[in-house]
């Protein structure tokens, strides 16, 4: 939207184009479908990211494919903006509403339509929680793989609008790679069906374009997972380290062993103390970092692979290192990385959580330019990461009552996205871009790519009215963005100076 | 292109069109890569579908990314088609040039640019050859999984253009899995990036979507591609059956106890009997069908699947199970395999090879509705598949001296590749659809999501000048396809009654 945009696009007049909408909703759908008063649409006003709020114009809850496509028809017509919704567990702001739009939330889509076990697939609607999936075929000896921290509450829409990854990823692939087939509304309201129970399909691979397409491209109303037997055996291992670029090294050396362990991940000095306190897991307070490794498989695999991976931490350097006994013991060595995020609650009163990725032979060397970055603006950050993929999960801690402390914390987030592009990486790993990262996809993507970008979202969305200014930042964007970026003539960032 | 096209669209004006853009390159790229004298345009009339054939406008054999750029901005700015072409191994008529349009061939870009065994990642460019890779990683331990059976000569940007599989997809995926990162010049001459060496990447999942995406949105300029360890141990088996239904229902036995082989290949009577006749690889000629099953891991983990793969085959039925007992003879068992398709030219003059897939249950089921409407056509069938993950290459035998026959066989081809719609599978596995199986699309797709491929594909090419013609068909051509096969105010296909 340019400033010189019709007078059809001022504010009045998205409110008028919204109001009708909600007339013709509420003759459309039952009437607790549509929420239109104050308190009620609060529960909608932010998602995981907190710090962003907006009241939705009107939340719509639709409980068939037929009702979704009646509320996209309407919202096309009368060119409204949709916001799609799931769990509302998203860290970026994907959800975030539009004060002139609908909030469409797929909450009521939470069955399981199908499981074939044979197939090793399960038919299941959007709103399904993550968890479920596993919950209702463990009973085949199967399990979904995608794991995001939050898959007690995220729902596999959700998920495969951000294209989620979690601890396993690293072994199993992210959303996209468990993902068979979709069912999805465009947002003139037809229904697509992408994919299915085989493993390639014929035409362009829209499927993977709608892993992590953020609510931008469709509606989805089916998803077909993929499901994986269950391990035999499972070996939890934990190894602490005197220095973190060690720790680091340890993980570059597992991976070019050939061996994907289920899970490595990596916490530093800072997170591993409020982790212990908070849970006792039984971390070493004193080590610089600790790693945890997770290998599955049968027995015999399992028991040559942790014999390997034993090896190479000693060789490493890992001060100490210990195997967990049972499955008790598993789950005391997880709950404190599990924990991570709420127990930084015992050092700052607010954190902020970084997604970026980086190549994992860099990870000693981005650290360092993270506690450097912190440094210079005087906050302090943990580090809590899937490590084996390169993943990290910074925490800027701050607290904001302190004034300034907020949008310093902004900027070094910003700061570190940075230096994970700069060091090769991205700027998100799993939580997707949203409303968060969009200036940083400034310093990602070039004008080219970023046009491509905005082509292929208008091949399925001409009027933009799906998920507007989330994930892929305007041109003009960037241009701004760029500007602030420059003082003096000088482009004032060490990290973009290595482009 | 309709009927009523506006002159500019004349055959006569595209050649003109062409001619102006054929004296710009002689200007602008060395003389020997510019193709325009007949004879060595002939060379480039085909591929490796080659009852088609086309003599293209002209030939380019750009070396350099700069001269790709050059080529695509003229093409562009004079609205002449582009088709790229790798070795031309492609079995659908993907490269099958336009008589008014340039060929562009990417023969001279074939360098590997790069191997980080750390990383396990090979920067390589277009033009070289799929084994080539697993050659140039093999001292660090490492191999390219995906292995097309024209792996000597089919090149990395042609598999990644049709999103290519082979013997070990089952296990380690299709090309798609396996690429991390592309460039590509889009229609208008344009550097494009996509993806790189971190699991996931922001933005829309362009790199997906260029693979099998046929030539269609860009020109492939690099790619880097994952590299796997080699598996220490590899034990194929060979299990014979008395009843072709007995063995499609072993393999989704195995494929159901969690087993994933490396390879599960099935062959039914005919092709087995004329492979061992053609390459003596020991195959038992009296049974109905045999499977050949590779398991590849650790030594514990193989062995352990070998005894469970053996029981199963015993549970259903197997009369014969073979265990290759070192690697000539492991060699020796898939050599009759890879020389299927040669060897089928022992049992008939001309052969048409399908390549539908299928959900595995429905193998027996699909193989039975192929024989009745082989018999109802008059002409035989053998069949070759990768059993494993349902993608099926039905041969049909032909005589193309016979009148008729030609004919005859592509009718039975379509009506295949329907009855595999039909099963809920789909039109092509591996091969691609390109020119052959244009009009089965009409039937794998509804009119929606024809639609949405087509405003994808003018996302990247507006004009539609890269590869016109392939891969999705036309809603003017399936409307003219579904006439074809409506007789009486009747549709004619048993296949087609089950939509």
């Amino acid at each position: 939207m340019n400033a010189t945009a019709p007078h059809g696009n001022t504010t009045a007049a998205a409110g008028a184009r919204l109001g009708e909408v909600i007339a013709a909703l509420e003759t459309l759908l039952p009437a607790e479908s549509v929420i239109v008063d104050t308190e009620p649409r609060r529960v909608y006003e932010c998602d995981g990211l907190s710090a962003y709020r907006q009241l939705p114009g009107c939340v719509v809850l639709p409980n068939t494919i037929a009702q979704v496509q009646a509320v996209l028809r309407l919202c096309h017509e009368h060119r409204v903006p949709v916001v799609a919704r799931g769990a509302g567990t998203g860290l970026s702001g994907g959800a975030l509403p539009i004060a002139e739009g609908v909030l469409l939330s797929l909450a009521k889509f939470s069955d399981i339509l199908e499981i074939d076990p044979l197939a090793r697939t399960a038919r299941v609607q959007p709103g399904v929680r993550n968890i479920s999936i596993s919950e209702a075929v463990a009973e085949f000896g199967l399990f979904y793989a995608p794991d995001p921290s939050s898959q007690i509450a995220c729902t596999i829409g959700g998920n495969v609008a951000e294209n989620s990854g979690g601890v396993h990823c690293l072994k199993y692939g992210l959303t996209v790679h468990n993902v068979l087939g979709i069912k999805f509304i465009t947002s003139d309201g037809e229904l697509i069906e992408l994919g299915g129970q085989t493993l390639d399909s014929p035409g362009l691979d829209l499927l993977a374009l709608f892993n992590g397409s953020e609510g931008m491209l469709g509606v989805i109303v089916e998803i077909t997972v993929k499901l994986l037997p269950q391990p035999p055996v499972t070996e939890v291992l934990l190894a602490a380290f005197d220095d973190v670029g060690a720790a680091g090294n340890a993980v570059a050396a597992i991976i070019a062993a050939g061996i994907i362990p289920a899970g490595l991940e990596m916490m530093d000095q800072g997170i591993t103390r409020a982790a212990e306190d908070f849970v006792h897991a039984g971390y070493p307070r004193d080590a610089a970092a600790i790693l945890l490794c997770e290998l599955d498989g049968i027995a015999e695999e399992t028991r040559a692979q942790l014999q390997a991976v034993e090896q190479i931490l000693r060789d490493a350097g890992a001060s100490d290192i210990r195997v967990a006994a049972d499955a008790a013991a598993r789950a005391r060595f997880w709950a404190g990385r599990k924990a991570a995020f709420p127990a930084s609650g015992r050092i700052a009163p607010d954190y902020y959580c970084m997604d970026g990725t980086i190549p994992r032979k860099c990870i000693a060397e981005v650290l360092e330019r993270i506690s450097a970055l912190a440094r210079e603006h005087e906050l302090e950050v943990v580090n809590v990461f899937h490590a084996g993929d390169g993943n990290l999960h910074p925490l800027v801690l701050y607290d904001v009552s302190q004034p300034g402390e907020l949008e310093r914390a902004e900027q070094l987030g910003g700061r570190i996205l940075e230096a994970c592009v700069a060091a090769g990486g991205t700027v998100t790993g799993e939580h997707g871009v949203g409303v968060e990262k969009i200036n940083q996809m400034c310093v990602q993507f070039s004008s080219a790519e970023l046009t491509q970008f905005h082509a292929v979202k208008a091949a399925f969305d001409e009027h933009g009215l799906l998920n507007p200014g989330k994930a892929v930042p305007t041109l003009n964007r960037c241009a701004e963005f760029g500007r602030m970026h420059v003082h003096h003539g000088q482009i004032s960032h060490p990290e973009l100076e290595r482009f």
